[in-house]
């Protein structure tokens, strides 16, 4: 379908929408929280029998703690070197993005390491990984109330998986892990119900700045993503698409400042282009 | 207007949209940026002929250099008290959340302490400021490409107007600056057309996260807060609402660990309600 100017004009609008949204004309809206209807629950059951324990002892890493130096030293990474990622460091990245700090109330909400609206935190966190120290390849799921993981299946050409879930983008096969990010719908909108998606958005920002800053603090690289097919995550995480989707992603891997230049192929046509 | 069940049903289902919008049917559409349109301005002119100087010597602050301790203790905060902030803290603030490490090109792309989806970072900051060292109370702009600040108006009321602009939550007022974040809809918009908004509320995301990190490693608090009246923002400061709008807020304030129990306060509906 190609699209006309004018059509174009309304998609624009309509995207401004997702913005500033015009709320005022359903006053007296009510959410199933406010209706005392029974709250989803905080995180997704296990999907296997057992699961594999991350490490907490992070004394063991090297992390930079000049706060100001990991803020101002962030950037994005889209070259990796592919050596071993430790479980330690993948373990620190989980925790520092998403672990689960305390329980408000009896089972209320999550406190977690980052800020989400009402702290309904309604996200899941897939990861396909390759090249973490004692793990098989293949795709994972975070348990965040354990500060687990559970080894979801193997994957054949877990690489070239990599590039289509996220349109193509052929760098992202190096990394070590890429992190799928699902939403539970139901989650956040039993509190906020139809305005719950905007700032949603905004709780996933919160919580990629934290694997960028964290990446940083270690001395590994990423770059968040929101070219992601989702479609085809959901059919390979066995995920319905309506209720939970991946929307959201972030791949991480070795770094090394040798492959400076290399980054910069990235942005190569800003001088060609002359902009 | 009272919503029924189907349009409720047609809302959230919209909404969800937002998170994964269906991009297919627009196959062979191009953005401006791809119709080697001209690129529209990396920042907002100044509004006012004069600014102030922003300080950037952070070494006289007392920064919480236990990177993980900063990350695990961060918090919503919401009761403040009132002491003075300092014109070196606020500088801090707007340094670690949107501050311009680097000009990509000739005038390509501001690189910033925030990521933000190619390197557009649409948003300005412009805040209401009460008891910060060295600053009138009233209403000021960011402007980045210096690390300056302008006086744009005082405001008689300025604490009804912080709690009537964040949709009457009135613990706001108390706060020493709220950071108003505007979207400038045509700098992401030239790279990314119709698909520009989704991913920037994400971008949003990242640099609230920011402040919050930046807040708690320097000993004050913050709230984002997505309810905001962006109408009555964007009157009190001149922005047409089409082209450039409010629609994210962070109060942010002086805090003492003694207000832990005010804190919990606003969570007394948990308990209350047995959830």
């Amino acid at each position: 379908m190609k699209l006309t100017q004018e059509q174009i004009d309304e998609l624009i609008h309509e995207g401004r929408r997702i913005m500033h949204p015009d709320d005022t004309e359903y006053e007296g809206y009510q959410t199933d929280q406010e209706l005392k209807r029974p709250q989803p629950p905080l995180v997704k059951e296990p999907m296997r029998e057992t699961s594999i324990p991350l490490p907490l002892d992070f004394k063991d890493l090297d992390i930079d703690n000049d706060f100001l130096h990991v803020i101002n030293s962030r950037q994005s990474h889209r070259v990796y070197t592919q050596e071993k990622m430790t479980l330690l460091e993948l373990s620190y990245l989980l925790w520092c993005s998403q672990g689960v700090k305390e329980i408000r109330g009896k089972s209320y909400a999550t406190l977690r390491t980052v800020p989400g609206g009402g702290a309904r935190h309604p996200f899941e966190v897939y990861m396909a990984i390759q090249n973490v120290e004692g793990l098989d390849d293949g795709f994972y799921h975070y348990l965040p109330m354990k500060h687990h993981i559970e080894f979801l299946k193997e994957k054949e050409d877990l690489r070239a998986f990599i590039s289509d879930s996220l349109e193509g983008q052929l760098w992202a096969a190096k990394a070590n892990v890429v992190f799928y990010y699902s939403y539970v719908c139901r989650r956040a909108e039993w509190r906020y119900g139809i305005y719950a998606h905007r700032m949603n958005m905004a709780d996933a920002g919160h919580v990629t700045e934290n694997v960028y800053l964290a990446c940083t603090s270690i001395g590994l690289g990423g770059c968040a993503v929101g070219a992601v097919n989702g479609p085809l995550c959901d059919r390979e995480l066995g995920l319905d698409g309506e209720e939970e989707f991946i929307f959201y992603a972030m791949p991480v891997g070795t770094v090394s400042v040798q492959d400076k230049d290399k980054e910069k192929d990235f942005y190569r046509f800003v001088e060609e282009e002359g902009l």
